[in-house]
C-alpha cells in the first residue's frame, strides 16, 4: 500500500494512542475520576465559546443545504453542554470496573486461578455530526482505562475541535496523557479507511450512524466492531395476556418515540387474542395517527380503519423509524418465535402473557440480543439497564451484546496466583 | 461469486447447520447428556473399524511420504480411542452453561433485568490431522448447544468419517438433529474458503493449527474466530524471588514439554537477581542440552555454558517450539513489563517474586491472555484452570481470552421481566 499523507497521519495516531493506552490500563481510579470532573468543569466554563464554534459548524451546514433534521443533531445549546458536562460527572460517579478480579479458585493442582477485568486497549469511535458523542465517548473509554481515537462528521469540525481542546485540558490536569483521547481533525474521508484497517493499533472499532455507514464499515473493517445495524424489534400478544398491559406496552413501544432502534416494527398477535385487542389497540393508534400495515386476518378485524394498507414480506423486514407498525396475526407462540428469528434484527423482542411456560420458552428461544416479558422494547437501553452510560448497542454474539457500558469497553484475562507450582 | 458445487454444497451445509442450531439452542441438558453418552458408548464399541479406518489413512499417508511427526498425530490406538470416549463423558459430567441467569435485579422503573447465557449458534472448527480433535469439538459444541460444522485434515478423511457416523448415531439416539454435527468430507480445500465467508451460517470459526495457516484464514476470514497465533511467553525472575521457587518454575516451564504453546521461550532475570540464580539454573538445563541465546549480561555470567549462543532481537520475537531459551538481564520489574508487552504473543507470562507490590503490578500491567506470580506457565491450559474441557486458546482481547472452553462457545443476552411497564 502507498504511503499517503492520510495514512502516515493515522498510523502516527494509532501509535500515540497505543503508548497513551498503556498509560490509561494502569491509571489509578481516582486519577481517570479527576480527568473526567476536570473535563466537565471545563466544558461548563466554556459554554459561550463551545457554542461560538458550534455556530460555525451551523453556518457552514446552512450554506451547504444541510437537512434540518441533521442541522437538529448538530446544533448545541446552553442545555445540551450542561447535559454533557453532568454526562462526564455521572460516569465518575460509577464504579470503575478495572482490576475486578472474579472467581479467584483454588485449584488440585495448588494454584489459585481468577479473571480480572482489563481494558480492549485503543478504541475507534466513528460516528455522524453529533457533538456530544465526543465528549460521551471520551468519557467512557477514559473511566474504563482505554485510549481513543475519535472520528465525528466533518460539519460539526469546529466543535469538536474546540470540545477536544477541553478533553486534553483534564487528562492533562489530571496527570494522564493527552494521547489518551484524540480527535481526528483532518474532513479526509480517507482517514476512516486507515482507522478501521490497523489492528495493530486499534482495538475495536464502535460505529455509530446510520445502516448505510455501518455496511459499508463492516465490508472494509479489519479491526472487531462492536455495532448494530438497526432494529426490527417485535412484540407478540399471547392468548394469556393481561389485556390491560398488551394495551400499554404495545402502545409505548411504537409511540413514545418514533427515530429509536428499540421502537417496535412488527406486532404479532395470537388468533384467538386478535379479535379483542386489535380494535382497542387500534384506537390507540389512529389518536397517533399511526399507520398499520397487516397481514389479511388482522385486515379484516381492521377494516375501516383510516390508513390500512396489506404488508408484504418487505413489511417484516424493515425498520419504518416512523409512525407505521407491520401487524400479523400467528396461530400461537411458535409461530411467533419462528417468525421473530426469522425477521428480526436480534435487538429486543418482547412477549405480553401470564402465562408462566410460555414466557419461559419465548426467554429462552428467542435469539436477541434483549428478550422480554410484559415490557416495552423501548426499556431496551443503556440508562435503564442500569450500566450508567452506553456507548452503543452490540446485536452480535460475540463480545458484548444488548447495550454497550463500561464492561463492554473491557475484558477478562486470567490471573493466576501460585506458590511455587510446576506442572506434572 | 460463481456458484460452484462446492459453494453450493458448503451453504447447503451450512443452511443445515444453522436449522439444526435452533434445535440445539433449547435442547434440554438431559438430552445433549444423552446424546454425548451414546456417541461415547459407540466410540468404544466401534473401536476396531475406528482402527481400520484410521489404518486406511495411515497406509495413505505413508505412500504419500508423510512426517513422523504427523503420521502419530494421525495414528490412532486402543488407548487413545478409549481416551476419546472419556473425553465425552467428563464433557457430560459438567454443568451445561446454556440458559444461566445471573445479575437479575430491579432497577427503578420496575423491570427486573439479568443476562442469560445462550449457544453463539454454528461453530466451524478447521484443524489438522487429529481424529481426536472431531470427537472433542462434536462434543463441547453438543454440550454448549451449537451446532458445530468439522473441517479435520484431509489425511484423516476415513477415519473422519467413521467417527462422524458415530457422532451421528448418538445424536440420533437423544433424538437430537444429525445435521447438529456435520464433518465435512471433500477433500477439496476450496470447502474451507467458503466455511470462513459465510457469515450468515456460521457464527464464529476455530482453527486449531499451525500458525501458516491461522494467518491465512485471518487474512479471508469474514466471519470472527477464536484462535491464538502462537505462544511467547516469559518468565520474568525478580530481585525478591525465592530461589527454589525460581529454579523449579522456570525448569518446569521450559522443559516439562518443549512442544506446547504455553511453554516458556525467553527468561528474563533481574539484575541483581542474575548472578545468583542463572548459574544453578543453567546447570538444570545443561542436564536437558537447551541452548541458550542470551544477552551480553547473561552471556559473561554462563560462559563456558556448552550451548550458548548470543540472541538477536529475532529471538525475542521466536517461538522454539525445542529445547532452545533466550535470556535477557533487566534492570528491573519496569523494564521486565516493558520488554513483555513489546515482545509477548499476550499468551501466558509469569513473575517469580516474594514481593506484594511488584506481584500486584505485573499480574495488572502485563497485558496477556494470563498473568501468573510464582506458577509454571504451563499451567494456562483449560483442565487446569478448571473449565473441564477446551476448544482453544485465544489470544484475542474481544469476547474469550485463554484457554476456552464451554463457557467460551456461549454469550449473554439481556432477559427482562417486566409487569406491564412501559417507558416514561
Amino acid at each position: 500500500m502507498k504511503n499517503t499523507p492520510i495514512r502516515e497521519y493515522m498510523r502516527q495516531t494509532g501509535k500515540q494512542a497505543r503508548e497513551a493506552s498503556r498509560v490509561m490500563a494502569k491509571a489509578d481510579t481516582a486519577l481517570k475520576n479527576r480527568a473526567l470532573l476536570a473535563i466537565a468543569a471545563a466544558v461548563r466554563r466554556d459554554a459561550a465559546s463551545l457554542l461560538q464554534a458550534n455556530e460555525q459548524d451551523l453556518a457552514a451546514a446552512r450554506a451547504n443545504g444541510l437537512e434540518p433534521a441533521l442541522l437538529d443533531r448538530l446544533a448545541l445549546t446552553q442545555a445540551s453542554i450542561a447535559t454533557m458536562a453532568e454526562g462526564l460527572e455521572q460516569i465518575a460517579a460509577l464504579p470503575d470496573p478495572v482490576g475486578e478480579i472474579t472467581n479467584l479458585k483454588y485449584r488440585p493442582s495448588g494454584i489459585q486461578v481468577g479473571q480480572m477485568r482489563v481494558p480492549l486497549g485503543v478504541i475507534g469511535i466513528i460516528y455522524e455530526a453529533r457533538p456530544n458523542v465526543t465528549v460521551d465517548a471520551a468519557g467512557l473509554c477514559i473511566k474504563s482505562g482505554n485510549a481513543a481515537i475519535l472520528r465525528g462528521g466533518s460539519e460539526a469540525i469546529h466543535c469538536n475541535r474546540a470540545l477536544a481542546t477541553r478533553v486534553r485540558e483534564g487528562l492533562a490536569a489530571a496527570g494522564l496523557p493527552e494521547a489518551a483521547v484524540q480527535v481526528i481533525e483532518t474532513p479526509d474521508r480517507a482517514a476512516v479507511g486507515e482507522l478501521i484497517t490497523m489492528p495493530e493499533y486499534v482495538d475495536v472499532i464502535v460505529p455509530r450512524g446510520g445502516k448505510g455507514l455501518i455496511e459499508r464499515l463492516m465490508r472494509e473493517s479489519r479491526v472487531p466492531m462492536i455495532k448494530h445495524l438497526d432494529g426490527i424489534c417485535h412484540i407478540y400478544i399471547d392468548d394469556s395476556a393481561d389485556t390491560e398491559k398488551a394495551l400499554a406496552v404495545a402502545f409505548n413501544a411504537k409511540c413514545q418515540r418514533y427515530g429509536t432502534c428499540n421502537t417496535m416494527e412488527t406486532l404479532l398477535v395470537s388468533r384467538r387474542m386478535a379479535p379483542h385487542i386489535l380494535p382497542p389497540l387500534a384506537a390507540l393508534y389512529r389518536a397517533e395517527n399511526v399507520e398499520l400495515r397487516c397481514d389479511p386476518i388482522a385486515m379484516q378485524i381492521l377494516e375501516g380503519y383510516p390508513c390500512l394498507k396489506a404488508a408484504t414480506e418487505e413489511d417484516w423486514q424493515t425498520e419504518y423509524l416512523a409512525p407505521i407498525l407491520a401487524i400479523r396475526v400467528v396461530d400461537g407462540l411458535d409461530q411467533a418465535i419462528d417468525h421473530i428469528n426469522t425477521w428480526s434484527s436480534q435487538h429486543t423482542d418482547s412477549i405480553i402473557t401470564e402465562d408462566y411456560s410460555r414466557a419461559l420458552r419465548f426467554l429462552r428461544e428467542v435469539d436477541s440480543a434483549s428478550v422480554m416479558v410484559n415490557a416495552s422494547t423501548r426499556f431496551a437501553d443503556g440508562f435503564e439497564y442500569g450500566l450508567g452510560a452506553e456507548i452503543g448497542i452490540s446485536n452480535d454474539k460475540l463480545h458484548a451484546r444488548g447495550p454497550v457500558g463500561l464492561e463492554g469497553l473491557t475484558s477478562q484475562k486470567y490471573v493466576v496466583l501460585g506458590h511455587g507450582e510446576t506442572r506434572k
